[in-house]
């Protein structure tokens, strides 16, 4: 029997007070979709050795289940101000860096320009915020390296308005069929 | 003659009305340590082909300049809010996840915690934002998955102090001299 493909599932959810049973959601949901979902904080940080620094040691863990992972399932919804979580970020663009299929989701239907604060256009016609720091005007959900990541890899960003932003799972129902769909057609299935 | 090592210039100043200046002095301080400063506003946009949308024709050129660039220098001060900006940080993963070595800095001395507005323990002594969420206490300068990229990859976040936050190259000279010094130890140079 071959192994179902394994999907990394990240996401600032990790921060909130029921993570752990967000994270059992997911994997219940990549069941359906005949895969196995990896959540960061399944990782058991007492594998990393007592002598290494916790930080370190979640993110060594997080990495080596990103590179056992055959593709990643991001949360980007807005996290503490009108873009996504730093760490989810980073994971999107290593997983990106790996080689392997990435695919994301937020929880705001809004473009970063309509969340962004106090923003306003300059004699140029740049929109620029408070700061006088411009904001991209693509349409785009968040930073346009994100967007186009995702678009240049045939899947553009999953937009899925909700009112629970973090913790709903909307939007990443139709990642996992995405992801379900490539990871079978790429023959990892 | 060989070919000096090439750096990757990441940062939001390209969000600043004087980004291709900050863009010119980062170039000019590379020379001076050897190396060959690729800052992403250098790229011609019409090289990507006028069918390609511009936000897409931007990532793609951003791409291409990382996979040429030997090393990447990241500036990972807090934008728009407590922690870095969403290019910069996905491009860090991005690099990270070639394999490349990456460097750090943030114009910030304090910590993410210290950042975070409203922050305060809960019952069990976890430090939590407003909405909730936990804030890592790790002392870190932002999420543990860039600090713990940085510190694991032999140089730990550069932490300069600055009052002009964004645009100031206190915290960059550091890291190039750490790039410098790894380059050549590979034996680029």
């Amino acid at each position: 029997v071959k192994d179902r493909p394994r999907v990394y599932l990240a996401g600032p959810e990790v921060f909130l007070p029921d993570a752990a049973e967000i994270g059992r959601r997911k994997r219940v949901l990549c069941e359906a979709y005949g895969l196995i979902g990896l959540f960061p904080l399944d990782n058991d940080i007492a594998a990393a050795g007592a002598e290494v620094q916790v930080d370190r040691a979640i993110f060594r863990l997080n990495v080596a289940m990103m590179r056992r992972a055959d593709a990643g399932i991001f949360n980007l919804s807005p996290f503490r101000g009108p873009g996504a979580d730093a760490g989810t970020v980073f994971e999107l663009g290593l997983m990106q860096g790996f080689g392997k299929p990435v695919f994301g989701y937020t929880n705001a239907a809004d473009t970063l320009l309509a969340r962004t604060p106090g923003v306003r256009r300059d004699a140029k016609g740049v929109w620029r915020d408070r700061d006088g720091l411009m904001v991209e005007d693509f349409g785009n959900a968040d930073n346009l390296m994100l967007d186009a990541c995702l678009a240049d890899s045939g899947a553009p960003m999953v937009r899925a308005a909700t009112t629970c932003a973090l913790a709903d799972l909307t939007g990443f129902e139709p990642c996992l069929r995405l992801a379900a769909a490539r990871l079978r057609v790429g023959g990892v299935v």
